[in-house]
């Protein structure tokens, strides 16, 4: 379970933006502490995301109220690893993977555009996390921080895990063709030995290459093509040569 | 190399967040084709990006010139994977780590708010770049997407970079072979519209699936034989092609 929570955001702008952020990666819950903007303006900025303003954001007043069901409450700053200040030695957003698991609540804590976080509410988390960037100026806007962390914890949430689904697969039969195609082509083109080469590295290239079945059968409508064409090339050649 | 292009931007706060962006994740280009939003608008939105939007943007008129001298084109858009529809098959921003090398010139091509690119500015890209979220409502704002490829480029490039060996490189010249081949061949081979799927799907592939210098020019000595005799099949003789 993943709680987004924002300590009193100033910009409208922001609010409305990280509200269609919630919606396109589908977070549980989203708390707004003591917003400091106008909500009707932060609705024209939330596009489909203005039903988790209407009905999702959980207004509240106190801090401490948001975490303390929390199973691990991780804060962000923009201002990160300073030298010898240990409240401020950061995880960074791939490190994540540690903790995202469905069975586990997980607070992501971002704190005001203009001052960010206290040095108290970064405290009581238990991580600080900071998107690396520009040395010279890593400091994001706080809606496109929000992005990038979201972005993150829906890839480890969703995507990577099951990366191969269904439809991503490629048939056995196609598997053959590519195989069967590549050889038979080659073995019309290859003049000596080491062309045999030529077969081995197109059948990898082409294995590694296709995602799914349709780019694969795609691929192999060519390759019967080309095997036609290849063959009536040679029957001509032939015949000019002798 | 990093160029960031986006394509007609309408909302100056977009425009403004992603001059901030390009800043944070150090981008080495920023190309806007002709933008549609009020430039000194942008900058109320662009904080320390302000010096981008003055020195660093280039603003033109024709989007075909911001891309020809690119290594690797990578479209992108909220509307991917559609069934059956080939152009629009994606990839995801974290196989980026395929394409990312100091030495290439990479070209991230970002749409118009409304609607995207167009088929025809897709067509002109090498891939089609999603981010995967919520399948209900996955569509992005524009800067947040902007900002959540720029870091995940970023990352590859500077933090997470383990410099790849020597020679698992491909040369800029292979890749442009890889694309000049597969579009000779299918340019001689297809019988209707449809057929120009056959390219897309083999020149991804092919770049997809190269997984060294050696064995994309082996790749390359092949497409050429085959290029060849297909030629001589459809009746040209040598001199006639180009």
């Amino acid at each position: 379970m993943i709680r987004l929570i924002v300590v009193e955001p100033e910009g409208a702008y922001n609010v409305g933006f990280i509200a269609r952020l919630v919606k396109n990666f589908s977070v549980d819950e989203f708390y707004l502490v003591n917003p400091k903007c106008n909500m009707q303006e932060a609705i024209n900025f939330s596009a489909q995301g203005r039903e988790i303003l209407e009905k999702k954001a959980v207004i509240v007043s106190n801090y401490d109220d948001t975490i303390k069901d929390l199973d691990i409450k991780i804060a962000t700053s923009s201002i990160a690893d300073n030298e010898g200040d240990l409240l401020r030695k950061s995880i960074k957003p791939w490190d994540l993977d540690r903790f995202i698991e469905n069975n586990k609540k997980i607070g992501l804590i971002f704190g005001r555009e203009s001052v960010g976080l206290t040095r108290e509410e970064i405290m009581k988390a238990d991580f600080l996390l900071h998107i690396p960037g520009n040395p010279e100026y890593p400091v994001l806007n706080l809606s496109h921080a929000v992005g990038i962390i979201l972005y993150e914890v829906f890839k480890l949430r969703n995507v990577k895990n099951t990366e191969k689904n269904e439809d991503e697969r490629i048939s056995s039969e196609s598997i053959k063709l590519l195989d069967y195609y590549s050889k038979k082509i080659v073995d019309i083109l290859k003049r000596s030995e080491g062309d045999e080469n030529m077969y081995i590295a197109l059948k990898r290239v082409l294995l590694k290459g296709v995602s799914d079945e349709v780019e694969a059968r795609t691929v192999i409508r060519l390759l019967r093509k080309i095997y036609v064409k290849v063959n009536i090339a040679e029957g001509k050649s032939e015949d000019e040569m002798e």
